[in-house]
């Protein structure tokens, strides 16, 4: 039988960079509860707020669940900042 | 109107653990061609052999790429991987 996810281990550091630091701080806040209450078991997510980066550190037992957090990390601060930016106009 | 990927850019370091040195080249090998050829003009993507880690370096513009470069270097891996397995059954 063929392993869905024969990895080891997949650790990574992802940066995203804003326009500024206030900008930055407005997403960390709307999102870092969602980081904090994700439960997921394979996976563990932190999040850092660093001038106007914002850093996910993701540690996933194996490559589904490594995708699986890049991509709800991703719709979340896409969503805060579309939010963020109808405000803007 | 909202931008699809308002960020300013994503940078990623991702290190993907395997069982032994040995077969973090066999992977390695097989896909190191797929990462130099990739034409992605929205995001470039880095692979380095380091013991028994494949460590993938993905620089992108937008976070729509950059999923789209994760997703395709953990599906290149994946695939590799389960190849692989099959002619130590």
């Amino acid at each position: 039988m063929i392993e869905n996810s024969p990895l080891e281990s997949v650790k990574s550091q992802i940066n995203v960079e804003f326009d500024n630091s206030n900008q930055a701080k407005i997403i960390y806040d709307s999102i870092i509860l969602e980081f904090q209450t994700a439960p997921d078991y394979r996976s563990s997510m932190d999040l850092t707020l660093k001038d106007n980066f914002i850093i996910i550190d993701i540690d996933a037992q194996d490559s589904t669940s490594f995708r699986a957090s890049v991509n709800s990390a991703i719709k979340w601060i896409n969503l805060s900042l579309q939010i963020n930016n109808l405000t803007n106009i």
